[in-house]
């Protein structure tokens, strides 16, 4: 009996724990009230909802570091949450399959409507040294890795009192975009940085350089440009350096290359701006525009779909004046609204609606009491601005504990400094990807050996010091490893490695590398081989000199 | 001039970064002031210190995440901070040698002056399972990942519905070590989890054990048998499972395994057990004790040794009734002046002090508004006691800002719940290291390929099914790799491995055995002729059975 009444419930599945998908739960949840006609269930990656406005926030920790997300059970009571990585999406059987758990078995849930709402994804492939080396700011992850390693580069500057050039590396942050987003994260970044500065003896204020960069010739091309050079002029005021008409083209770990070539010397690069479609979507047989985006009627079902429904970031959600709704908090809830009162419409009956919000405004914040606002068409900029920020979206927060608790905090930060803790979990001995450009040496001669290199593409010069010169001894090429002489005669490296053709690179840590090796002979045979041979070659190469 | 003014001042260099290290580089602050004639340089791992007796109440999230720690920097501000590992001590050239930052060179820090204040590390050598699957509970980076994994294995007990046997492993918690440590993780463990679970849907709240074992008669040994006692009531009442006179014998990765054989499923097994002096100080030329401690004369100079000073956790520090101090932080900072005292004493002359503590009592937290405590010979317990125990911490921790913070957050949760967010910073993509006992599955037929496994000790059985039974056909042993077909074919597993003498493997991810692979040839091809070997075995094997 309770297995019929199961089965002829409707199955509705959403996917993804942003705002578009959180806000169709809770409106679902909201309509099921007293009837419970239909089961909810949520697949999201992480088992919060992260409000995004505020996520620059957590740079700076004048927010608790945990408050700027809402634990997804906490908002939804009657859905059933998945916190797994979603696998693939069947279609025909009606079936989204998700990634193992801690047992290897994927996880089937049937659907009968299915919601696609997964956002948006920051991809770097295809930008040289990007996927390595910039850092992308997206969600509580990335935020709170940025503020460790800009806590972490703050405190080499401090201990490297010493060597000029790694210290311009390491005091210099370049944020690239100069959308909201990447006007928001310079803003707390530069307010960040130059605060807690104030606590390393050793670190000199003026050091510090906090660079925007912007390919177009203003910053904040969604606001007017009037809002936009108040921004600018806020901003410069303040310390950022911002660079106009000007494009990121490449990366390494001790450098920003732009456009015209000029290089930057950093060990922190943030970029906010590819947000592509979620990768999952192109394997679906799914209409979708060039930008990988599925395309939604203007009663945001998929095109041609009748029980398949898309909203937020991944959607083009046709607008009431012709063109398409931005990728906004306040859009993607009015579209989540339509999806819920659509899908319930499809199993109760009743009249189907269409989105046809046209957006309230649109504020940015620029830190340390400042923000921009268009409201209703009513421009603001200053102190009032930012008063309006911080209590529309306080009261956009869902759930009053978080309210409060952000409110506490906020008191607390206008007379407390802002927090410095290196917030550091587990231990990353992993395997590192690694982007080299010409000239740039992957160590030199004399240094520790801590870890070993295999060339995916790419080339680099062996070098050695004779006679007080330094002699190229040997060419490395893709498939070719370096840097296990050092590792497995416990010295010091024999000699220099310079990059010569752009190159990318596996790296493995000292201790990877000693585990692997001692547990997998043939492994280990093959390096000492490749050592041999080369050690051969330099011997002769250097004969030959 | 500016050159010979340094080096007539004498240089300090404190090693440490607990109690004891940070309370002498703050009474050599308040020495300095006016005189500065000596620098005081701290090294420390990390760049905060955690305030110990707090640090169980970062599992329940009760206070802010980070609010348990105070950065160095705002806590010593004439003291040169280097974040840094502490790689060598040189006590002939008088130079502590640090490890490299972002560049791979060690730094060397001269000294007149060392203060060796390393405290203890937690250490499982030795430990069947132990260093692989026991969480350790020390400093704030083991208290989050503990956190984590408490509410991950939630989530995906919330998932798992139907598999009772990982539902069991995933819903039982064990600590083992019933002293101070032991006991307030405990508590503070069962009452995160009990409150939390509520959140979980599909979780009933009569399937979570927390257990916590201890080998001897009653807990809190370091206490009167009255209060232990007391205290076993108290966690008995709610919830907690005590098993006294039970020793923890081994570990893998889903269950514990006591003393007699029982064997208890569980995902999450803490110790606070072993507590060892630190590694480096093995290789030190200093006296030292059976266990591995310093000792030091009662002036807390190492003994033979006048400008090496010891103290805290890694000394023997004679007290004055005949014994040896015990290792709390009360302890920790009245050795701390005597230290200070002594070491200013040799610069500018004086006469010399002893250390003469002799404790003001003793508290332990039970969570949930109740606790011990002994202080000046008189013994409390329940909500008394537990009142105690915040004002007096919260009186002791460093610095007006954090109490402040506390005081809030201890307000604002009598009415929030807890918070149950999983941080997760970074992807952990390494090498793992396992432990698994006879008879326990480390794959079987039909799951996905997600990782590869490298024997390192012990061996295992593979296990084909074939009509209707599960037949040997290979036995495994060190040296030898196996799972890695799933993953160079991309298929499930084809046969099911079963542990058959206690084995201790590597295990290498997906992701990373592809990127191996794929650019080291040899790797490839050597884990291609280990598979078709023994695929010719099993074919051979199964013809045979």
């Amino acid at each position: 009996m309770r297995h019929l009444t199961r089965d002829m419930k409707k199955r509705i599945v959403i996917l993804g724990g942003g705002f578009a998908g959180v806000y169709v739960a809770r409106e679902l949840e909201r309509l099921a009230r007293g009837r419970d006609d239909f089961d909810i269930t949520l697949v999201s990656q992480e088992n919060y909802f992260v409000f995004q406005p505020m996520l620059p926030e957590v740079i700076s920790g004048t927010i608790g570091l945990v408050d700027v997300v809402s634990p997804l059970r906490r908002l939804l009571t009657r859905t059933d949450i998945h916190v797994r990585e979603i696998e693939a999406i069947d279609t025909t059987r009606r079936m989204v399959i998700t990634s193992p758990g801690f047992r290897p078995h994927a996880h089937e849930i049937p659907y009968d409507h299915l919601v696609v709402a997964l956002g948006a994804v920051t991809d770097f492939r295809g930008m040289r040294g990007l996927p390595e080396h910039a850092f992308p700011f997206k969600n509580l992850g990335d935020a709170l890795s940025l503020r460790n390693h800009v806590i972490r580069s703050l405190e080499e500057a401090a201990v490297e009192a010493d060597d000029a050039e790694l210290r311009r590396q390491l005091l210099t942050f370049v944020v690239a975009g100069g959308g909201f987003s990447g006007v928001e994260v310079a803003a707390e970044l530069n307010d960040f940085v130059r605060s807690v500065a104030r606590s390393y003896r050793t670190v000199d204020p003026n050091e510090i350089r906090v660079m925007l960069l912007h390919s177009q010739g203003r910053i904040l091309p969604e606001m007017s440009e009037d809002l936009a050079r108040f921004a600018e002029k806020i901003l410069t005021k303040r310390g950022v350096e911002i660079r106009l008409n000007t494009r990121l083209s490449a990366a390494t770990g001790i450098e920003a290359i732009l456009g015209d070539g000029t290089r930057i010397p950093t060990r922190t690069l943030v970029s906010t701006v590819p947000a592509f479609a979620h990768p999952l979507l192109e394997s679906l047989p799914l209409p979708k525009a060039k930008n990988g985006r599925l395309e939604v009627t203007r009663e945001l079902n998929v095109k041609e779909w009748d029980r398949v429904w898309s909203l937020g970031d991944c959607a083009m959600v046709p607008a009431a004046d012709g063109g398409f709704a931005p990728p906004t908090a306040q859009h993607a809830i009015r579209e989540a609204a339509v999806v819920a009162h659509n899908i319930v419409t499809e199993i109760r009956g009743g009249k189907r609606r269409t989105f046809d919000f046209k957006g309230l405004g649109k504020m940015g914040s620029l830190g340390h009491r400042s923000a921009v606002a268009e409201i209703f068409g009513i421009r603001i900029s200053g102190f009032l601005a930012w008063w309006m920020w911080r209590t529309i979206y306080l009261m956009k927060m869902p759930g009053w504990g978080r309210r409060l608790k952000v409110a506490v905090s906020w008191t607390l930060d206008l007379f407390l400094p802002p927090e410095l803790v290196q917030l550091r979990v587990g231990t990353s001995r992993s395997i590192g990807r690694e982007h080299f450009e010409p000239g740039q040496e992957v160590f030199r001669e004399g240094d520790l050996g801590d870890r070993v290199y295999i060339i995916v593409r790419g080339e680099a010069d062996v070098l050695k010091s004779a006679r007080g010169e330094m002699l190229p001894v040997a060419r490395l090429r893709a498939g070719e490893c370096f840097g296990e002489m050092a590792l497995l005669n416990e010295t010091r490296r024999n000699a220099t490695v310079r990059c010569a053709v752009p190159m990318d690179a596996l790296s493995l840590p000292r201790s990877e590398f000693t585990l692997l090796s001692a547990n997998l002979p043939e492994l280990r045979s093959s390096f000492q081989k490749m050592a041999d041979a080369r050690n051969e070659n330099t011997v002769v190469a250097s004969k030959g000199s």
